[in-house]
């Protein structure tokens, strides 16, 4: 079974917008046994549409398509699309009542044509319905090969997909498994590593695949399994695993799974019925919004300071005026002290605190650019570590929120 | 002309890594009048390389490659773009060298084969040299598609793009002009925006096209121009917005280089001299991590208290058990005193404040899933809007984060 992923829309195509459905999309897919063979995006173009779809058809099985689906001149995918199935387009009146519901209860004001309009859709498609937005997804089949279509605004395509798309492609589609395992390793680099384990991937059999995942400072090993049997794909998985296990031992930080850590922390948290609370300069309230992204996060989390200015650290937090001066506000004492701070005043268990330098200039400290100091209070004590992010602004303050998550994970994981 | 951009890596297609590096490329060619017509990702497969190259050299005059080009036996594109160029791999020297001098002098250790083998490129392909990693970059031509391979990793990709490939497509192509210029405005739908504009759309000259860029609480108006006279396009945007403005003078906040509020807000505090703070509930801290987004926030954000649990509001924000009991947690009597309590607390001329329930159940209070009440304390005073933003959490987040910099934008330039 041969699979496309197409964005339509300009706004990516000149750069203003990444795409990031379409990985979305990609990782659903995945887990029901459809491998993507391709992602397209294209302009909002009618005769760049029509072609696209006429050249897809020939190659793949399933086209799903994102985005051009809203009530603006500008969104020509429901036509285009109704024009290639040479069908015609009508008011659905499901999505009718929902449209009107949304505008007259929801946003308190009359109905437009525009929204009506938002309820036509092509004869013989099949609508998905579109709980959380005015557009309705649409599925289609042209001879043997089903176009979907879905708003491409994230949250509703999200909806659609978990709860249209998939259980709809489970029941129509046989598929195969696949099984990806990814194993973290720190230390060696990717060429090095890949000298060391060629003969172990020289062996690897066929319907297994490696793929080196370099980052700084880090490498991932990706091994892809695909097959009919789940059972014979798992097995073969975790054989070549404990095969490349002791090759790595020295670099192999685990098994890692691709879920957020403040989903993985979040859990860890709520199962030993720990509290966290968080006092952030750097990192300007990143670690506690990541913290609440997730629903059920205020059994966990009671909250935070963000103690942007110093005399903010000095006033709300009572770090002392004199052990700034000493240390600087960007050191080891000053996270230890912001950590412990926190954890008393808002009465948790553990703490995460950060005072850095996100660049791009220096700010009340002679800090580095990149450097930043994690703090964390556990009901043993606290600690601090120190670490340069480098560059830009985005990547420090990214790479501080997640190292906070990540060190107070493994201090939980191994001492509590 | 005609470009496209390709990205080669199973990463990608199983949603693991977000591709950035095509938006990247696409703005870069923007700016000298390329314009990209498609973007397409595809696996680390001989054959499906091959007849991606083959199927796009028909149709494009440009082909920019990333990825793929790593020293592991995954990375297969340098092998597949020498078969496909009927050439054959032969070593640079001066890639030799560098990449020897990187792997000695640099890592501190002995060079190995796949380290060397980095230095190969087919014969007759132009050398792109990448000063900053060991993957160099290629310039490929056949019959008359140019063909452009360059590494995955973001910062090298940036550094060849920037210092090797404009410059070179400069000198090889003429170009025709192409101008962006975003409106941004907020408080009104995607689809009453349309209505109201429609005209104006409608008369608009052929070379100028109009795409809405909605976001939760927010549309961008982006209008595209594209020819041959730079002059005759500025001219042409000018006279077209200038018609628009009178239309949308109330939700207008200005013109945009896609520039988010964060940056508008921030150089309208600091040309004003003013200070913000927040104090958070729904929000999570998000509204101090997106104002600190912004580089050299700290001359006008003091800092944030993320009172998720209600004791936090009570202890440190001082809002009294009683107003809490008597009007609720989410209430726009509560919203009003955190914004009071954080202005005062944290001595700054605008506070903002939110509380709300952001789903997917329902928390301390019975508010409606997606009910927020804003509050911002000024120097005049203080005041709070009621929202209900819907569903999911992550859409009710962001457009209270929206609506707070909007209700505190707009009240300062209409006040002070």
């Amino acid at each position: 079974m041969k699979a496309v992923i197409v964005t339509i829309g300009d706004e990516i195509l000149i750069g203003q917008i990444v795409d990031t459905n379409s990985g979305f999309i990609a990782k659903c897919l995945n887990k029901i046994g459809i491998e993507v063979n391709e992602m397209l995006s294209i302009s909002d173009d009618k005769k760049h549409i029509l072609d696209t779809l006429s050249n897809l058809q020939n190659k793949f099985d399933l086209v799903i398509i994102t985005g051009g689906l809203g009530p603006t001149k500008d969104d020509i995918t429901k036509k285009t699309l109704c024009e290639y199935m040479n069908d015609t387009l009508v008011y659905n009146n499901q999505v009718l009542d929902h449209v009107t519901q949304l505008i007259e209860v929801f946003f308190k004001r009359p109905i437009t044509q525009i929204n009506k309009d938002q309820a036509l859709v092509p004869s013989r498609c099949e609508v998905l319905f579109n709980q959380v937005g005015t557009a309705p997804g649409m599925w289609m089949e042209k001879e043997d090969t089903v176009f979907i279509s879905l708003p491409g605004v994230p949250f509703e395509m999200k909806y659609l997909i978990e709860n249209q798309v998939i259980p709809k492609l489970v029941e129509k589609f046989d598929r195969p498994y696949i099984i990806h395992q990814t194993l973290l390793t720190y230390g060696v680099g990717e060429s090095l590593l890949a000298e060391r384990i060629e003969k172990w991937e020289d062996n690897l059999p066929d319907f297994i695949k490696l793929a080196y995942l370099p980052n700084p400072g880090r490498v991932r090993l990706r091994l892809s399994a695909r097959g009919s049997n789940e059972e014979v794909l798992k097995k073969a998985l975790e054989e070549q695993i404990n095969l490349l296990k002791p090759q790595i031992e020295d670099c192999l930080v685990g098994l890692d799974d691709d879920e957020p850590l403040e989903f993985v922390l979040g859990r860890l948290l709520s199962s030993k019925g720990f509290s966290i609370s968080t006092a952030e300069s750097c990192t300007g309230g990143k670690i506690a919004s990541v913290i609440t992204s997730v629903s059920g996060a205020s059994v966990y989390f009671k909250g935070s300071v963000v103690s942007y200015a110093t005399e903010v650290k000095e006033d709300i937090l009572a770090i002392p005026h004199e052990l700034i001066q000493k240390e600087s506000v960007v050191s080891s004492a000053v996270a230890e002290a912001m950590a412990l701070s926190i954890q008393k005043k808002f009465q948790t268990d553990f703490a995460i605190a950060t005072t850095g330098n996100a660049g791009p200039n220096k700010g009340d400290s002679d800090a580095e650019v990149g450097t930043v100091f994690v703090g964390i209070a556990t009901p043993k004590g606290v600690f601090s570590e120190e670490f340069n992010f480098g560059q830009p602004r985005e990547k420090v303050i990214d790479r501080a929120v997640n190292k906070g998550l990540e060190l107070i994970y493994k201090e939980i994981l191994k001492n509590y």
